[in-house]
């Protein structure tokens, strides 16, 4: 690098050190100091090293970049303003109700993947936009900031593992070790060695380098961009506050915004490093625009080759769809944690072996892999157990504020898995998912609705889940139904029955059983299959409520809270019907599904029993 | 070792290997392959190193033995009955719904201190076993056993750094190296040098061994007795399925009971193995009894020092009331995830640095060793943002699984929080831990309460979790105001009542300044405060509801799924009543506290709107 180049950089780092502070503190609240420390670095990756086109951050050339330590958000904002995407006064609404500069970057910045500020998740989100590159067949390299305290957290590793795994030298990280945490020093402090030693185990080429020299900085980063065959990560050092005499380095200054007088002075001490006369550099354009592929026609997919009455499981169906739904759309990628001859995406690895990833038993990574990777186009099919999806429930939460298209899928559903007992029973899952409000949250009960909602899952925009279950169940639709989300199936109904039960997954074939079983005594019951749980066909649900006397019950192979016992009682608030619940209520135990089905509450039986009460004696206020 | 010692170690690993193979094969299911890796591990272990009491496994000063790869129970159940705890027989009633001896450990079973079965947590939890010896003074050591697949999952890693930190020489891990995963083989196989590299960058001791040799074996159990200052690993190169011949190293055998001649001929091979003439060895005794200390008297602590309109956070009266506990209570011990000066946890550790547990920014292996802390006595409270306790959802799963004594608090909950924006904002908190359905939430609004309900949380056994906000909210209660778990308090009454408004935490100032405001009008609501969200109290909230014509309306600082909305819902249920819901039904952004509670329509202007409509419009069917 010239002299001239590299006091160009240095000017960028001071402007950003400068607006991290205006911007926080016009917010009164954030985190200049750990801006800061990733001053440089943000200059030379921004203005020396990425190729992207500025005016335009979701060019699919473009390199990319992920603010893993989201709560630098300010200094994040401002190499975008630096870059030209906006005027530099924006920067003073960090934070406000009014502006999209939020206090950790979310996508509703059209330069940001994935919404960071929960530790360790960017990281995983770049392997995803790392892998992603390949599928598209672009030279896009990601570049991914982390902070030291930062790599506490598992998910790191998970990631660097999996980085390893896939060899993705188009992935640089850069760890900012600035050496202070939140509320102590971190685990390593300023121990380069200690830290590279930790990602030359997991596969990767470490150089420890000091983070605010930019000519030390720029060598790192071409070395990174020519090593090839694993990942290469920057170790380095850093001083939180670097750049103001009386704050760099001390500790206690965490998360908090400069008042005005102490930023004013601030900013005046750095005003005297800006060295005159020098141009910011050029900006490379993106290496070239990667491929592209004709939009995919879903009508040309075959109907469900299913019969009534084979027994199939709706996990299987799953895996028979997915890969299905590869045939004819390249941008569907599949993601498994080792259980992929359980979950069946197997089918799909088979089918389309490139667009098959692993993360072995790392549900974080695999999660985060799936977010990158739908944040730059792809349409992830991310499966393992529903219970083990809970492992990435911080990262289901972080999807949701990501707005990504992703496409979850949970196997072994509930206590009909029997045997294993309840550490593999997902019992949680709808409370976990429907608890992320942009989340479409399906349920099917046989293989054709499971293969007609992989289909709809895929076609709508956004995040979605789906509840699959382990033990195989009857076909009970024709191969030519439809199953719209946000619908539902009435499967039995009468001219006067007494109550509407509402079922989903494995219940449904309870509901049927009781209302066979009802029919014996001259009791009939509206039996509903309730295969969207989010959203929730409130029009169908009302109907039936209001015909059958206001009395409802709901029956879920799941816990009482948040499922759809839940999702139906908020259905029907409006209409004053309130909603009685058959679920599970203790932490069950292993045993055969049917069994448990019984033993908690949720079988046949136990439905018929319920219905049978409301017969002598009416519900409080609802029946007369 | 002498011969015979050895001798006596290879028919015990036999055996083990046979009561596997009977048992899974009686089961029809399980893991038999996995299981028979270990035998000589588990040989080992048990019968040649660990100090305990096999007739009373609960006896304090017994060494541990945590099974993380929990799949491989038949093994663990086997030892046992080895060790003479029941009879052999029993083993055959594996996975049965009338024997706890189920597909997977839990703690039903008095040998087994924390549920396991989801990988990569058992270790976490024999972290907290192994800092529990130091807190009651034992020299009982902590064994625990992992698959190669299970180092995958972040969390061991988050667990082995912990490990490290505190320098837990009495902790001693094993890794069962069998090199197959469920679906194909492990990342590192058997390349034990790569595995070890991995332990020996995170600061522990490794050691390298053939897992078949029971001499190797037991000499690494010495050294990792003797090794001071660090923990120890023993990498330990296995075959799946080892002892029979046609099974051993073999794929496709994962998760598979053999059918009933194929294990005859499997125990037929392996009963050649046995060696006549040989006594079992002797198990040594517990080293001597810890310390114990008297039971604190709760009703020497005083009673809240605050004044009725002081504004104090929860977070902070949290954080001032576990330190008091702390003082009285010498099972009480409190865990941080870096964090600790915004949940006020720090004032704990300035009281009681040496029962304040820090695993910096990894959410995970902080519940997981609050857990194993719990398990042995120990009363944990471990705290983070509770946005970040999502981090740890898997876990939280399974200590319901494993009925702790563990007392989790996240503070930071809902869009009140203000300018950090969504990905700090927990809004699906309550979703998760009111699906664990042993597990008490408690969300307090202010002061007095949260320190009353601080209390009462550790008088119970079991899980309890509490919410706490991050603004300063009124005082409301006097110092000798009472709040019993499954209770809450009506704040405003009268004799015509319009609605009933339930609040919890913040929004419970939002519903008093709602009534203040519909006073106005000369419309009256009732308003509770529901610091009990699970149990919640159905008899009060009844009468209440009941009392002001069944309309009845819900607000809160959390999404509309799975929290108090929910909780009520359900509660009025029975009684025919439906709840209307105010709560956050978007993904949030960032902007002051106030601003937000009134975009997202929680705040006193929407109940006061919602109750005025109420007077417009009758709801269907309930007022007539």
């Amino acid at each position: 690098m010239t002299p001239t180049a590299v006091s160009a950089l240095r000017n960028i780092a001071t402007r950003l050190r400068i607006d991290s502070i205006r911007s926080t503190t016009a917010a009164g609240s954030g985190h200049p100091t750990t801006c800061m420390s990733a001053a440089e670095i943000m200059a030379a990756v921004f203005f020396g090293e990425m190729r992207f086109d500025p005016q335009n951050p979701g060019n699919p050339g473009s390199d990319r970049f992920v603010l893993s330590k989201g709560h630098a958000a300010p200094i994040l904002y401002a190499a975008w303003a630096e870059a030209g995407l906006f005027p530099r006064e924006e920067l003073l609404k960090l934070r406000r109700i009014d502006s999209d500069l939020e206090g950790h970057p979310t996508p509703r910045l059209p330069f940001v993947d994935v919404a960071t500020g929960s530790l360790g998740q960017g990281i995983c989100a770049a392997v995803g936009i790392a892998l992603n590159a390949r599928r598209i067949g672009s030279a896009y390299r990601t570049y991914v900031l982390l902070g030291d305290g930062e790599m506490a957290e598992g998910s790191v590793w998970e990631a660097a593992s999996m980085a390893a795994d896939y060899k993705l030298d188009n992935l640089c990280a850069i760890v900012d070790v600035n050496a202070l945490g939140q509320s102590q020093p971190t685990r390593h402090r300023h121990d380069l060695a200690a830290i590279a030693a930790h990602w030359n185990a997991w596969g990767w080429h470490a150089i420890e380098v000091d983070g605010h020299d930019l000519e030390r900085l720029q060598e790192a980063l071409g070395s990174a961009r020519s090593t090839k065959g694993r990942p290469t990560v920057l170790v380095a050092r850093t001083l939180k506050g670097k750049g103001v005499s009386w704050v760099e380095g001390k500790d206690g200054w965490h998360g908090k915004a400069l008042k005005k007088d102490e930023a004013d002075k601030a900013v005046a001490e750095l005003e005297q490093q800006l060295v005159e006369g020098v141009d910011r550099p050029a900006i490379p354009a993106p290496a070239g625009q990667p491929r592209s592929a004709p939009a995919p026609d879903y009508s040309t997919l075959p109907a469900p080759g299913y019969k009534r009455g084979d027994m199939i499981a709706t996990r299987e169906a799953w895996g028979t769809a997915v890969a299905a739904l590869g045939e004819i759309d390249p941008r569907v990628v599949a993601l498994d944690a080792d259980v992929k001859n359980s979950t069946f995406s197997e089918r799909f690895q088979k089918a389309h072996p490139e667009r098959f990833f692993e993360s072995y038993i790392a549900e974080q990574a695999m999660i985060g892999a799936a977010m990158g990777l739908a944040a730059r186009g792809a349409i992830p099919f991310p499966s393992t157990f529903a219970c083990f999806l809970t492992r990435a429930a911080d990262f289901v939460r972080m999807a949701g504020i990501s707005f990504v298209n992703m496409k979850m899928a949970g196997s072994h559903a509930g206590v009909s898995i029997g045997e294993d007992g309840p550490s593999q029973m997902a019992l949680e899952d709808l409370a976990m998912m429907r608890a992320v409000p942009n989340c479409t949250v399906l349920y099917p009960c046989d293989a054709v609705s499971t293969e007609r909602l992989v289909v709809e899952m895929a076609r709508i925009g956004g995040l979605a889940y789906m509840r699959t279950s382990r033990p195989k169940t009857a076909v009970l639709y024709g191969p030519e139904e439809t199953f719209p989300i946000g619908g539902c199936k009435v499967l039995r109904q009468g001219s006067a029955d007494a109550a509407t039960v509402i079922g989903a997954g494995v219940t449904v074939y309870e509901a049927l059983d009781a209302y066979d079983e009802l029919q014996k005594s001259g009791i009939g019951i509206r039996v509903i299959d309730l295969y969207s749980v989010q959203p929730v066909d409130v029009t169908t649900l009302t109907a039936a409520a209001q015909a059958t006397g206001g009395v409802v019950f709901t029956v879920e192979d799941h816990y009482s809270a948040g499922g759809v016992g839940d999702a139906v009682s908020e259905a029907l608030a409006p209409a004053g019907i309130a909603v009685r619940r058959l679920a599970v209520r203790e932490i069950p135990r292993s045993g055969q599904p049917e069994e448990l089905m019984d033993r908690y509450g949720i079988s046949a039986r136990h439905i018929a029993d319920a219905v049978r009460k409301t017969q002598l004696v009416a519900p409080g206020g609802v029946r007369s």
